[in-house]
């Protein structure tokens, strides 16, 4: 019986007179669903969780642009702009800088996919579910895989990655196999204060390894210089401190990272990420562009305008307006007698915060209410922090003062309303 | 000296007063490009190629849409209509039915990548640049690839199927590692009329295979039964007859690709497009959703909008439409004095209409001509068929008879002023 396998969404009834289909088939049995024809409507929300942020009006104005070929000049000349966008915005001279047709995670698999063979070792700062996915694509990939593992809200010192870089260099290993991958945290949003200054007191090349950072969380509302700090690979979303949809990343790639793709002795295992098909199509090794694939217009419209904001405000100024209302909403959330979730302040990431829960309340209680009364979005832990844990961003466009005070007042009427065991 | 490896985007000058960043790090090298600070600024083009086609005004609106938390009751709602939407148009009841993140191209990786392990046959039906594609994306997956190629303009014939499938079944071979995948010409643009009823004549469940068709060119615009045809993964993108941008696309699979999948020895080496996690992302497994990445909130908008706007049709004259069109035009280029190439009439796919470069032409030189004096878009040949043909899409929202008589009026201006060798 076909019926039992239907989801509930058709109306199933006889084929509509005049429904022959060609080639001798039979009628249309799959109709339209009723939902389907009505109006699309979403409602406004201020999202104040990890991401995605709000749009920013310009953005807004991109994605509702009609669009042009994706290979016309006058796209190819927008492709220009996000490049250079995104070079000022990693603050580095790369020649592979560019962005991928997916979300952040995308460039994190792209970053992989394309530096990893299966005869390599890499070196996995796990302290979240970014670091467990990034373990998980790599095992994927063949790769042997050392996990520097980390609870929740502690972060990654000098001495951490000297020791385990020591027990990978073992017997069998030539350094050059080595390959650390070291994640700003994003699931836990403590910064690595002491890799501030990485490229000074501990050199990847030295140890003839490369450095991934995944700054999705964190680029653009906190200081991160991709050259001086000798990061070979940094990647970011669209949808946090740009304030675009998500669905397109930025990604750079070092000359010595460069170097080991095409040292490569195998192809990588995906034609949509290829690095050296994506900088031919980005127009990135000076050579004629190739067709690669259908560039998403709409994104990158309005990823042009997300990174053009950033570049009218300036890196500096972004940074200190994020430390600001950081501040503001850390001081506001103690007042509330609320716990942070980071212990040391020099580790807090500036664009989103993590709060404790509160003993006696439900998380889920929390942002429901926020939601259902306020409008407001904030979110609860993820992986190993689910239950424990409340996230809150303040990230580009959301990165206000107004927002802060919005939040808390909001805040206090949740933690009125929502105590069980208290009560 | 880092000068050398600047590409010419930056303005490079003293760090500004004032601008020490922290951790003991240098100052800003990089600075804004000034092409960047500029407005945004994007022409009307009427897009007649191969694809991307004109959005519709529905869509542009979704485009413009503020957005919310992809997980989001109301942004899952609208991934429910979004299945349903897909259903309706692919005619089929499949379980896994979603979209993926990322452009056509990826969707082809994504139905290879969960159905082929390197100890896997495919059968790759290669007439044009998408089969070699597909050929490409299975070797890179170390499966065995055996290719039926044909000429472009040419079609397979169940006779050409059997012929392989029987050598793919040689010793060694058990019939379940054969997997089938036969495209839709995308390049070439003619159907494979004999496979309107390919379940009838050729079943691939009794040849032990599954079938695979890429609709990327032709969904909404012709006939396609994905359950009566007997076709176990189909896939499309959203910038042809469902004129959405470029970057979200629809695929669905058959019980016994699922079956497939579930038997595999070995994950698929991509997380990103790792079925099993998107089909409990977008709600298709029956068991409560689990976070995968985050869905492209406004692609998603757009997509629903493109669904519901081919449902409020209806499929049946949506065809009718792209027939009507596809009829005219063929008649116009022919009283123009040029030549289909596609010769059999049945063969055409009513979406994309190619005619050969007539004598004495460049072929860039006509549609620069079309470009430059009268903002329309068409496009050469691509692959094999580069520089021969010129190919002429009505698709979707572009599917009017005043955009045939806008164009052919176009291209006899064209041929008017662009001919060469003749003079």
């Amino acid at each position: 019986d076909d019926g039992k396998q239907l989801s509930n969404h058709f109306t199933l009834s006889a084929p509509p007179a005049g429904s022959q289909w060609p080639h001798g088939l039979g009628s249309a049995q799959v109709r339209q669903e009723v939902a389907l024809l009505r109006p699309l409507a979403v409602p406004y929300r201020l999202l104040l969780g990890p991401g995605p942020s709000n749009l920013s009006p310009r953005v807004r104005a991109a994605g509702s642009q009609q669009i042009v070929g994706h290979m016309h000049p006058e796209v190819l000349q927008v492709m220009e702009e996000i490049k250079a966008g995104i070079q000022y915005a990693f603050q580095t001279r790369n020649r592979i800088t560019l962005a991928v047709s997916g979300t952040g995670h995308c460039a994190m698999e792209a970053a992989l996919i394309n530096l990893l063979e299966s005869s390599d070792t890499v070196l996995v700062g796990n302290n979240g579910i970014w670091g467990e996915r990034a373990a998980d694509v790599a095992r994927r990939l063949g790769a042997k895989v050392h996990e520097l593992l980390k609870p929740p809200g502690e972060y990654f010192t000098l001495r951490d990655i000297q020791e385990v870089c020591a027990t990978c260099g073992a017997p069998g290993l030539s350094p050059t196999q080595v390959l650390t991958v070291l994640f700003s945290p994003r699931a836990w949003h403590s910064t690595n204060p002491q890799w501030g200054c990485g490229a000074e007191l501990w050199s990847p090349s030295r140890h003839g390894c490369l450095l991934l950072v995944d700054a999705v969380a964190s680029l653009g509302g906190v200081p991160i210089l991709m050259d001086q700090q000798g990061i070979d690979v940094l990647y970011t979303g669209s949808q946090k401190v740009l304030s675009a949809p998500p669905g397109i990343s930025p990604i750079s790639f070092s000359e010595r990272a460069r170097e080991k793709m095409q040292r490569r002795k195998t192809r990588p295992p995906s034609f949509y990420l290829d690095m050296s098909c994506l900088a031919s199509y980005w127009g990135c090794d000076g050579e004629p562009r190739m067709y690669h694939h259908t560039g998403p217009v709409s994104s990158i419209f309005c990823l042009r305008e997300a990174l053009a904001g950033l570049a009218e405000l300036g890196l500096e100024s972004s940074w200190k307006q994020h430390q600001a209302v950081c501040t503001r909403l850390c001081q506001g959330l103690q007042d509330l007698g609320l716990e942070l979730f980071v212990k040391e302040e020099a580790a807090r990431l500036p664009t989103v915060t993590t709060v404790r829960v509160p003993e006696g309340y439900n998380w889920k209680e929390i942002t429901a209410f926020l939601m259902d009364k306020h409008s407001i979005e904030i979110s609860g832990g993820l992986g190993p922090t689910a239950g424990k844990v409340l996230r809150i961003g303040l990230m580009g466009h959301n990165a206000t003062q107004d927002n802060v005070d919005r939040l808390l007042q909001a805040l206090r009427d949740a933690l009125q309303h929502c105590q069980h065991s208290r009560l």
